[in-house]
């Protein structure tokens, strides 16, 4: 059992879902750089990747056993993981990290000629330097794009993942419900979110790789910086948006407090949060699509005018912070049974005004169901 | 002022010896992509990049200022910081993103035919799809790697860099210190990765981005597992390597403790890594190189056999928890004043059994200094 309690029958089906889905698209197998990829197929949990240093490599033929090709250092840690072969070199080696034994697997794995499919497309990346790449594309085999393979498989989640996930949001429901005892007027906004940290870790994260939010009078600026040492103002909306990791799965949704009672104007938008919040999860269905839900949720926000500046209203999370789809009209993504998704709408006010929420969301056969315990219509108010 | 403290005048500076080495390396300029070497050059700090939905770039060219072409959602961030022009699109875009006008204005900034270096060289990557790789290529300059000019400017640190990483050192020394209060004989290692991170956020960390550890009988089996749900027992090794951030900057060491008293080969092997250390910052001065600690290092843990899997005994730090060189037999990368190192020697006892140590240090003109409180020889215990 690997730590994220992932069962071995589903590393099987995962595995055989990949090779159907490869060999329609004309693929003889995957090669996989990046974390999630990698813990997607193979339970393969460790913090270490924190660490740009030593490349790792999985393939994933669509015969045969999946080869890990990764540093000695890792093969403790693979070998309790779901993979059938585990080859290491010595890294960090500055001449040949892994780029020749690679080679050498990926023609024992896949064969000459074979079509290797690496994924390409929106929000992934090579986790390898690029002159190793390129030295690697010297190998008699064709290096292609995985035609989305992996992005189709991971944005549907299986049963435990949901439940995997719900338990995060769990976790971070119940940080939430405790902000209003670290969190007041004169409160520095760095150390809020050293407590809200801390408050993650109590109440069950393994821990917090994402925390954001911001404090403004009568709305924020921005959703993306880190804490300053201003203090909580009377007047201030707070935000916190946070990515807290239970067994290998993330969460991600906000809170919206008024530090003191919220003018009118606050309380309203944050109700028409909520509103929008709701359509779109009304919508959520599958057959629907992506872009449908951004329609049905800028229709409450903006009357239909298109969006923010922040270009979407959420996207997909599992053993990412964010990962495929996106809510945005040119995103036509059909939404299936299965996915689990953010809904993050935002409105802006001025120039360094704005806010916005965010929950967490199944969708099966009979419509959207909450993995967050919905926010209230009422923006919480924080002590001054 | 950015957030991590770091003076404009020194961002300046920073260009400055970047567009010197540029023009020795025959570069017209470069294209950045990753967290660090955007923040290096910029001061740009955001937990944002846990989203790997967006690339953005930063183009530093040798003449000019210096543009930043990122998402949107990031303009009001980046106006903060030490950047010239900032050129934004509406991220995500699933037909362009960013890449023609990223393409735009590498020609307004670098020129046709300009020489553009991509860090592509060991430990780096870039953080774009590959399929949006491809399609900038297509842009009449010439994409080439980088020399190992970010390598050659980040791995010297200025003062204001060291003071920095010497903070967040402090801030993990005092959570190790009270690491006798947190775990116990019976307490289950999960609870104790919580509790560790708990007390790195109140003594003053940003965020942790890095622990890892183990326990075990008279050793432990590897270093990057995340934590078990097992107890600690009697006669356990306990080991916990953090690397938190404060202000940007890492810090990166370990330290081990004894469930009861150690037995006299546990005891001995703790006293042998401290003495490892130590002959490695007795030989860290300016003019021998990382191999030159290495085998210093080495002689004193194997008798000179050449080390263990983990590969290295020790390397680089600051903006990363690991960074060049690394102190290894192939590595002969000159020391300098100002370079930050963690020395870490390993010894292998047995096939599922091994201790790690870890100190920070900074290389001045008149040697080696620790900027954690380099442990004691004798190995901490813990009640039972």
């Amino acid at each position: 059992m690997s730590l994220n309690l992932i069962a071995p029958e589903e590393f099987a089906a995962r595995h055989d879902r990949a090779r159907s889905l490869m060999r329609r698209a004309g693929l003889d197998g995957l090669l996989l750089t990046t974390p999630a990829d990698i813990c997607y197929f193979t339970g393969f949990l460790t913090r270490f990747w924190e660490s740009p240093t030593r490349p790792w490599f999985l393939i994933v033929p669509v015969q045969g056993p999946t080869v890990a090709v990764i540093p000695q250092i890792g093969a403790a840690l693979m070998r309790t993981c779901a993979v059938g072969q585990i080859r290491t070199w010595r890294a960090p080696d500055l001449e040949d990290d892994g780029t020749s034994l690679l080679q050498d697997t990926l023609i024992d794995s896949i064969g000459a000629g074979g079509r290797v499919g690496v994924p390409s497309g929106h929000e992934t990346h090579l986790r390898m330097p690029l002159h190793d790449w390129s030295q690697l594309r010297s190998a008699p085999v064709d290096f292609r794009g995985d035609a989305g393979v992996v992005r189709t498989l991971r944005m549907t989640k299986s049963t435990a993942e949901i439940e995997l996930i719900r338990a995060t949001c769990a976790v971070a429901d119940r940080a939430f419900a405790r902000v209003p005892s670290i969190a007041r007027a004169g409160d520095r906004l760095s150390d809020v979110f050293r407590r809200f940290q801390m408050l993650g870790l109590e109440e069950g994260a393994d821990w917090v790789p994402y925390l954001a939010g911001a404090a403004g009078q009568g709305g924020y600026a921005d959703v993306i910086s880190p804490a300053t040492d201003e203090p909580l103002m009377p007047g201030d909306v707070l935000m916190l948006d946070t990515g807290l990791i239970r067994r290998g799965y993330f969460c991600d949704f906000d809170r919206n407090y008024s530090v003191g009672a919220p003018t009118s104007e606050i309380a309203e938008a944050h109700r028409t949060l909520i509103a929008a919040t709701e359509a779109g999860r009304a919508i959520c269905r599958p057959g629907n699509s992506a872009a449908d839900i951004f329609h049905a949720m800028d229709k409450v926000l903006t009357g239909g005018a298109g969006g923010a500046d922040v270009g979407r209203y959420g996207h997909g999370l599992g053993l990412q912070l964010t990962e495929a789809p996106s809510l945005m009209p040119m995103d036509a993504t059909e939404l299936t049974e299965g996915m689990v998704l953010t809904l993050e709408p935002s409105l802006v006010f001025g120039p360094d005004r704005m806010m916005v929420h965010e929950e967490n969301i199944v969708i099966t056969a009979d419509g959207a169901h909450y993995l967050s315990s919905r926010a209230g219509d009422d923006l919480l108010v924080l002590d001054t």
